[in-house]
């Protein structure tokens, strides 16, 4: 069986320390790099190297991947002192898995899922760019996720993710929008959630979410922040190739409302709280 | 077995003359009506009776279902020359499973499911109202639907079709909106559906209709103006117990300008073409 | 000199109050009727007489006015017992100034303006219907208004006034939003106010409202949820002539989140608050 | 009479050869230059000096002036080859003028008006940034404006002029969609815009735009793409500093349609083409 090749991780956030993680149970050698170290723990407890630069796992490493929470530190993290390009050379390969815009994009293969997939390696991996490293990296990518697209030239992969994000974005923002008229209306939240599940609209988020937005549970896989960042940038996208989407702009302003009042953190679904702050305030309405 | 009860159908459209058939089938004596005839002769091939009036149908039925379009015809079907309320007495049974606004709503069954499932007898069947009489239909709800709901008092079945039609509605333009954009970005529309596939959006209705309408295919199993109409008695429930929905009033206007455009007797999912003409019309942008 | 005629007025509002005043001042003789019969103390006071229902007054006028507050209350003064209806007669002539939809006008003209200019015989009155009417009105509406349009067919003075306070509703919230984010950016309030002042988008409403927002000023000249049923009404005029408004519809939901949140008597400036309290909570963001 | 200072002016569009052109006429020495040279023409006739680059002019003038159509191109102007950056050296002024995002602005002042304005010196000037060169450039601040107002920092004229564009293209949609509304319904655009006229949001624009909306004429005064560019921009403000703005949200997809339909150098009123679009083809609905 031929040598597998070292492994290097930038970004420890939720997402990338699981990937991460499978690398290391799957049996590659890891090296991991966080800006801040104390994120790198529970990956060194598993066994992975820590880095003091991302130019550092990048120099020592046969593969890196990278997944970032923003555009920005995704930036920083590839053009910033002692990031990326300082460490890249030839036969060195570098995946960033983050969503960024196309401006950043190098080698990239973002993922679609949350912590849970993540967690099983059950993500879908939108990969795009150099075909040889997509060879190359595919051994890591079948460790990580369960279907890999081949999305043709760099970009394409970001484009992806950002569509199909958008598009559940607007699904959760639908979700709450009718369960919160509905409750005020008389409906058990729990009635709605049923109906939906015998019905056309039935999902794996819908029936993962759902009970947990009525008893209020947020805890975070998907951050919104996160969220609201990929609608944002997918409003970019189509002001870019001339496409109105209201809709989509709409879903944008709650889950900015949900930001301004401090649900950035939470996961997504939060969004629930925005949109029944906006609605009946104390006793219901006529129903 | 205890002999059947006679059944009476009001409205043969879509939904109605295949939930008829289901129960012609299942071996009810049943008597049809529609306000244009003609809509009558698959039943009557099928060996159901077809009477004059609404109001014939009550008098000669033990029980009598109804599904009309809007709240309209549902309004003149029931209190109407000829309608329901002139040849309702004790012991006559009368279900409306329309869609309609509540100051119609008497007995109210509306069903959440489009064509296809009507025919399979996979309807969701939204009960409310009178829970006697809900016994008495409950024979015809299981060959009509494959799961039926109690949700109380009248209008409940009315609040939650709206409310899960709505959210439907949402979905749709969303799906729309990350096919026009995606397919503008340079993305196939094929790989948009197979991404959403594999991820914690996928649905029946994606499924189902995103492959058709990549191809244009728009025949009809839930006409679009059904959809907007639905989408619009939910907001004016917002409306009514103070919830704002701005997302489902942005799908709206969607529906609204599909229909300006003529889509009103095509399937909902022929939103997709307003979707698109609000984009670039010929060579795509940028990308 | 002629005699003039005498005159009735119905529903003793800001706005009925306001014009029935100034028909006592230009020596009409005026009999007034009001729901609650003590909203007609300072009418009285004036030297109107005070009826005990709408039928008295019409029996007893020449020409009856009517100012209600909203289309169910309007139906129920013309329709009603004791109202317009039981009580008209050949000869006897009935104009109804509420904004109402078009089921319940019957002779409309509605008023364009709010409290100031009603005071102050400024209103614009948007006349449909019987010419004949028309002309016998006009001594009236030359006290109340300070021009009056024929518009033609019953109906149409409904429609002028949903449209102009629909877009008058929109430039609303769009200084809202203006101010908001202005504000949040570090730009003084007073200076953005300024600078609108020196420029095209200029008016009166601008003018007059900006201080009072920014000092948190909502005392009631045009009752928000008055506001808020003229958009909703004009997008129910979009809804039935196939004219999508995707800015109208966003707007509706933002003055039905100030009704939420109590705002609904207050001045229709009050969705102001709504709008704020969607942004940032506590100190201002990056600027 | 002191000497006057040499004035450079970078970018020759509608609005800078207007303002360079009135430097002119008050006697300043003043050097030009655009990307593309032809556009220098008419300046040149009026006795101004051409120059190659911007670096030229900036090295040339003691006070230079830009105004660009998008951060991009502003962007170029200041960093690009033979750019400003390149050229500026202690006692040379540099103000730009046109409207861009912040990471952009260095001195800027960017003036708030269209054509029309800009030709008669009745601009409204938002200056910001260093104090002493604002006094510098006064003397060419009155011949090019009627008011300059001193709002502080660097940045806060681009916040100011964006948070007044924005709510000027909300204007201009909500009476692109009463227009069509009230047209569609059987009203006269005449009649909408005589009402306008005499009510509370009467303004310069909807005076000067109005009666040329209904007859097509979509000459541009501030082109559709500029303003769009200018609602979008607001938006990520509102994005940086937490405000959500459903409604400004809302009217940049409908400049986003109206560019997509190939509108975006008519003027912006050009949005009603868009608008009218969506709505119903062919005959008008029911009324």
């Amino acid at each position: 069986m031929e040598k597998k090749p070292t492994v290097g991780y930038l970004g420890m956030g939720i997402m990338g320390s699981a990937m991460a993680g499978r690398l290391v149970d799957a049996g590659y050698p890891v090296t991991v790099w966080n800006r801040s170290r104390d994120k790198c723990a529970a990956l060194e407890a598993k066994g992975a190297k820590v880095a003091a630069t991302a130019q550092e796992v990048v120099e020592s490493c046969d593969i890196t991947f990278a997944c970032t929470s923003d555009p920005a530190s995704a930036r920083s993290v590839v053009f910033g002192e002692g990031g990326v390009l300082a460490g890249i050379s030839s036969g060195r390969r570098f995946v960033d898995m983050s969503t960024v815009d196309e401006e950043t994009a190098k080698d990239i293969a973002p993922v679609s899922g949350s912590k849970g997939p993540a967690l099983q390696g059950q993500l879908v991996i939108l990969s795009a760019g150099e075909e040889a490293l997509q060879k190359e990296a595919q051994g890591c990518f079948d460790v990580m996720g369960k279907r890999t697209f081949f999305l043709g030239e760099v970009g394409a992969g970001a484009r992806m993710k950002l569509v199909v994000n958008m598009i559940m974005g607007i699904n959760m923002v639908a979700l709450c929008e009718g369960l919160a008229v509905g409750t005020q209306a008389g409906l058990k939240g729990a009635d709605i959630l049923e109906v939906i599940k015998e019905g056309a609209i039935a999902s794996p988020m819908y029936g993962m979410k759902g009970p947990k937005m009525l008893e209020g549970d947020f805890a975070s896989n998907f951050p919104l922040k996160h969220a609201q960042k990929d609608v944002r940038l997918a409003l970019g996208l189509g002001d870019a190739v001339g496409q109105p989407m209201p809709v989509a702009a709409a879903a944008n302003e709650s889950f900015k409302a949900a930001r301004a009042a401090g649900r950035g953190d939470d996961d997504f679904s939060a969004v629930y709280d925005a949109v029944r702050k906006q609605g009946l305030s104390g006793p219901p309405g006529p129903y």
